[in-house]
């Protein structure tokens, strides 16, 4: 059985600042003392002492989970390393609700949490509009948002952990420039999110960089709902049919995520384009799924279980101590060269 | 705001009919009735009175949901139908847990929910021992089991809501059968569950019937972990190069599931063998992902949203009367008929 000393000694830090990390007291250290640290409770198989909590009610304590649709397997990726987090590290069970991404579900989900006595909830939402959030934080929920930033310049109460959208975007979009593509496009989604908005931004920014922005386009889709599983596959299909048929169409795009890439390939390959001989696509996600595809499909990977674990941490740390900050935790993502890049060919780079 | 009266006169049934169907006393229903009072119950958009029940806690009641893993996208989409019936239709919320299918873990999880008197639950599990189910069920616990089962010859004190695997296999194999294949697999991962053997049972059945048992074969790996999510594919991708280095390997094959036949698609493009003209899949399942493959995966299709309204309305009803006796539900798959299967090529057929 392994100590909080043996995870110090391990990590070369002090036993006070692993009982930060084990405490959700994070903000104002290092990302790779942050990495160190988790990295020796994981080869130490270290497990806090949680009995004198659960001697307090005789119960093991619980957290909620909204998810849009746990039928997207990325958000069922994302589910299963915070439940396996919150159980065997910290000793906590979770209730999940499905929302659809629908205001009052969210809403109802937190008045059955607070009813339940229920303090902690992580949100996965990108929905524009948080009021509903900081209204349910003022009923006594210790909130973290997973997905989405902090709303510029207003104080908030909720802990926003998120990918870097931006820069996802961006080192797709700068992926498909260094391999020579001068005509770009961003496949999405229609309907505003904040992760979308930011990964837009990062789709332009690079291009301007690379002095591409009047080539740049966002090609966007209605989905018929958003429920964010095979949904998001049928509006890259539907997108794929469009583009085809386009004489002018980019010679590499960027998919809003992997689920809607999957959709492009299907689509392209029934249009009779090659991908990537006739054009070019990058995900976003990483979903092990990505390295099925034929071909297989270069993409941005997001750190989940690190992130699930900040999660975890946080919510768990500021219901233990209410005088945690909220505070934003910005992860970075990294490039997955695969197959479904390739410089662009002769006629296509004349068309476009 | 309709009633169950017109719940009942839409389906053409008494309402005492949909009250039984409401409660989960189904056993003797017919599966045509029993449909028809679903498609009544959508299509008003009908939803039970819960008020009485929330009154007497003041809290909405829950639900236990435990699967192997939720970041399998199959467990993700029959987690989302269970959870999205019991908080829409019936005001239950889902507790859930990931077992990695760990007697340990299952064990675990049945006494959390005892100790926060949560009555019913829900196990997606194949273990072949089921003996802790029923030490749970001693407890006071009311469970309702999918993808496995009843125990032949045994009294269980547990629901058993499955599709029929045994009929699954067949049909995947009779599929093959009737394009011609002569020379059949079944893929597999190793390790034993009931319903890797009754699907097992089914694929011998048809090879039988067509008089093809001495060239029908039973192929297997060993998972590195049975998470049942990335893991499943990777075997298929080990053994994709295995079958395709055998000179004398069957020219249609079997998927033990979708997760597993997209592993197949990918080992077999890896080396060098096309789909189907080389080789012919047929997956189990019915996954969206499945139709976004390339080619497109002809697969069994379970009737998920059927299945996860049977196991919500067992465990409510059987909560609510004791008198119901545990019973088994075993639901019909359908073919879903796309590409991935094809006569099998001369040269095919000489080598096998």
């Amino acid at each position: 059985m392994s100590t909080i000393a043996d995870v110090a000694a391990r990590a070369s830090v002090s036993v006070s600042t692993v009982s930060n990390v084990l405490n959700g007291r994070v903000e104002r250290m290092g990302a790779e003392t942050l990495a160190r640290v988790h990295q020796a409770i994981s080869a130490l198989d270290y497990r806090p002492n949680r009995a004198a909590q659960q001697l307090k009610t005789g119960r093991t304590p619980m957290l909620g989970l909204l998810v849009p649709s746990i039928a997207n397997p990325m958000y069922g990726y994302i589910a299963r390393e915070i439940e396996t987090s919150a159980q065997e590290r910290h000793g906590h069970r979770v209730v999940l609700g499905n929302t659809y991404r629908n205001k009052d579900k969210e809403t109802g989900f937190f008045e059955d949490l607070v009813a339940h006595q229920i303090r902690g909830v992580i949100v996965i939402s990108s929905l524009v509009d948080e009021r509903h959030f900081e209204s349910a934080v003022r009923r006594g929920l210790v909130m973290v948002s997973y997905d989405r930033r902090a709303t510029p310049g207003s104080a908030t109460a909720i802990d926003h952990v998120s990918v870097d959208n931006f820069e996802a975007a961006r080192m797709a979009t700068a992926h498909l420039v260094a391999y020579g593509h001068r005509s770009l496009g961003f496949v999405t989604a229609s309907g505003r999110t904040m992760s979308r908005d930011e990964k837009m931004r990062g789709f332009f920014a690079a291009a301007e960089q690379a002095g591409l922005r009047a080539s740049a386009h966002i090609i966007d889709g209605s989905a018929q709902s958003q429920f964010g599983d095979s949904e998001m596959a049928e509006v890259g299909m539907q997108l794929a049919a469009r583009i085809a048929a386009d004489r002018t169409r980019p010679t590499g795009v960027v998919a809003l995520n992997d689920l809607l890439a999957f959709g492009l390939l299907a689509g392209f390959r029934e249009a009779g384009l090659s991908v990537p001989e006739d054009i070019s696509i990058v995900g976003i996600d990483g979903l092990f799924l990505s390295a099925l595809t034929n071909p297989p499909l270069s993409t941005i990977r997001l750190p989940v279980p690190q992130m699930a674990r900040t999660i975890v941490e946080r919510v768990i740390g500021r219901m233990a101590d209410p005088a945690i900050k909220p505070s934003e935790f910005l992860f970075t993502p990294s490039l997955i060269e695969r197959a479904s890049v390739a410089r662009p060919s002769k006629s296509a780079r004349l068309r476009a």
